[in-house]
């Protein structure tokens, strides 16, 4: 491997992309069946190259939380596998025809679907991604290239190989999952800058590594998610429904990027909802922070700053601020959101409309829990991320946001007049 | 103006933005109408202005051909008001539901389509593109912020002042098309560095502008352009769609992207073909550049080296290579190819399906002209670019390929369990 550079890998796995375009979806399928095996039959190995990044990383005192997302077990491990065997079941969007007609003349015209070709992905800490991506870029017949994070990259390294080994085992070129992660940082500037060998790279992991890579790269990015999603509570809010859904959004599991961060409530609700949902968050161990007008409904409030509003806590805390109107819980969504997922609590279908009409991020929802944003929710089966960008995907991904199209015109000897 | 930077009219075209998207698809088909005939009512102005770009163009030394892009006469501004028209006819594609199902749980979901926003256009001196970017980007409910080239400056200030105060007659914010020519490279840098206020930037022109485009930009970018065309040759290919084939796709109209730039003919068919496509090209005034081989069955071919299979030469000139087999013209195509359109002329249908699965680009052709690649051929109407990119938008761009998506829940209190 020495004498590689991550631009050899790059235009290997370009190559393995012609081939991997090429498989019907019984190979894909079971090819994937291969890796889930494979991955189960060399759990010891997966584990104890863990083991070593675990030790690495607790010698480079990264925190607990960091530490239990690196961890991979037996039942981690199994886990994996199932992962590859679902993304094994999903529908495969390749040759999927989606638009075409027989023109005048009659060339015969047909829109299909096909895969990018090779898919990067540049993420943290977290070597489940790392057979996630592969599988699902396999599944949609694309080769991938990975750069996970130095903390994880022992796993990632065995888990690459592990994966490449089942490949060739089901006579697919190992080169259609490469990893640049042996490279460090020039791996991933490889990536970002690997016009023409990267057709679409996704990061996943922090706000701040997803900026680095939209703006550092050159080839096209879908940009996956921050959120800092908001829930609106209005004059004809249920007791019920404000209560249960600001709750779920904030509880059910508040690390992930669909949990709200700040919720508005207008004035005429305020006396009335701000003690109710509060008090309900407070009961489930949230800390509340809030604008003067709920300090003085409420007790046990932290004041609020303006940091707070911005702030994607991903944590027991939320934020709470009374607002005049509707325009006001509009234009402060249009200043703090990340355009992820916004929900309001209304029973006036007038409010509920405008905002549906009108808030401009990838899922808006009208009384219903955040926490819905999810590829598995929304029925894809598989999660690819989320997307808050809007060119491309929006939302939650499926595997056809992996693919792209194709023209085919099949003619007779037409000419154009 | 003085005081003004290219961002504070990039904060009025997102702000504008809000409106356009709400507005019918009636009220954008009045306004496009009131810019249509505001283009006629103003045609002096226009065409006033237009002459002060092209006195300052000769005194600046530019050649006839851009003097004739650049030129704006009765005729043309006529033609520029029936574009407008054209594409107040077009079906809007926003608000068109594009998916959804009512999950398990009841919440309804349904996917939509929305206006980007804001679309960003970075173009040269066609004036042209100034008033079809606007309507285009009107039509589907965007605001436009334009940077043109500064040959066609003195004209596209005029235009946009036109279509301005056309809006602001039809009762639409003038901000929702914006110049920012005035600001010179500032303007253009703006554009590409607009994150969270361009939503999508579509660069029009040259390869080498393009390519400053795609890679300066932190925003989403969809790359339009260069085809550097190639039409293939096998030995079952009759004489006359060869024949016709490429004559048409060289000759019809060679300055443009989808024309044949390379005729690669296999070993066997040469004998045949190349004397009888070269010498009907070499009669309609095409100057033909070729390999050894070509040179030694045709008479005045002019040799062609490694640039010639590179060059978009978009003029009566061809590029021919004898290749020895399918494969050597699959790896040509690989290597030269901009992805824009490819072709094969065959009857040997194994031949035509690997042409049409293998070749990656937008495009791909059996016995069809390679200059049906056009957006008013494909049945879209009017033509927002061609996209040689695969993310979003792949081959010509409808209305729809302005446009993104956006998820609506409307739910009755559901949260996740």
């Amino acid at each position: 491997m020495t004498t590689e550079s991550p631009q050899d890998r790059l235009e290997r796995a370009k190559e393995a992309s012609r081939a991997t375009a090429r498989l019907t979806s019984d190979e894909k399928g079971r090819a994937l069946e291969g890796i889930a095996v494979a991955l189960e039959e060399n759990a010891e190995t997966i584990i104890a190259a863990n083991a070593r990044d675990i030790e690495n990383g607790r010698q480079n005192g990264i925190g607990d939380a960091l530490i239990d997302r690196l961890r991979l077990d037996g039942t981690r491990v199994s886990a994996l596998a199932s992962a590859v065997r679902e993304i094994a079941a999903l529908h495969d969007p390749v040759g999927q025809v989606i638009g075409g007609h027989r023109m005048p003349n009659g060339v015969n015209l047909e829109q299909v679907r096909v895969p990018f070709g090779v898919v990067g992905a540049i993420y943290e800490a977290r070597p489940n991604v790392t057979v996630d991506i592969a599988a699902l870029a396999l599944r949609s017949g694309n080769a991938s290239v990975l750069r996970g994070g130095s903390a994880a990259r022992e796993s990632n390294t065995v888990l690459v190989q592990v994966m490449r080994d089942a490949l060739e085992s089901a006579g697919i070129t190992p080169e259609a999952v490469q990893t640049v992660d042996d490279f460090g940082r020039d791996g991933a500037k490889a990536l970002m800058h690997g016009r023409g060998l990267i057709d679409v790279l996704v990061p996943r992991g922090s706000a701040a590594l997803i900026e680095t890579v939209v703006t550092e790269s050159t080839v096209p990015v879908i940009e996956t998610g921050a959120g800092n999603v908001h829930i609106v509570l209005d004059e004809s809010a249920p007791d019920d429904w404000a209560r249960e859904i600001v709750v779920n959004a904030k509880v059910q599991r508040p690390s992930v990027c669909n949990a709200v961060e700040t919720v508005l409530v207008l004035r005429q609700a305020a006396p009335r909802l701000v003690p109710l949902v509060a008090s309900a968050l407070q009961s489930e161990g949230v800390a509340v922070h809030g604008d003067d007008m709920v300090v003085g409904l409420m007790s046990n409030v932290i004041p609020a700053t303006e940091e707070d509003w911005a702030t994607e806590y991903l944590s027991l805390d939320v934020a709470m601020k009374v607002v005049d109107t509707l325009d006001d819980a509009l234009a402060h969504i249009r200043k703090y959101s990340t355009g992820h997922t916004e929900s309001i609590v209304t029973t006036d279908s007038r409010n509920a409309e405008r905002f549906l009409a009108e808030v401009d991020s990838a899922v808006v929802m009208a009384n219903a829990s955040t926490r819905f944003t999810d590829g598995s929710e929304f029925g894809f089966g598989a999660e690819v991320g989320i997307s808050t960008q809007k060119l491309h995907a929006r939302g939650p991904m499926g595997l056809s946001e992996l693919t792209s199209t194709k023209w085919l015109a099949r003619g007779a000897g037409q000419t154009r007049g």
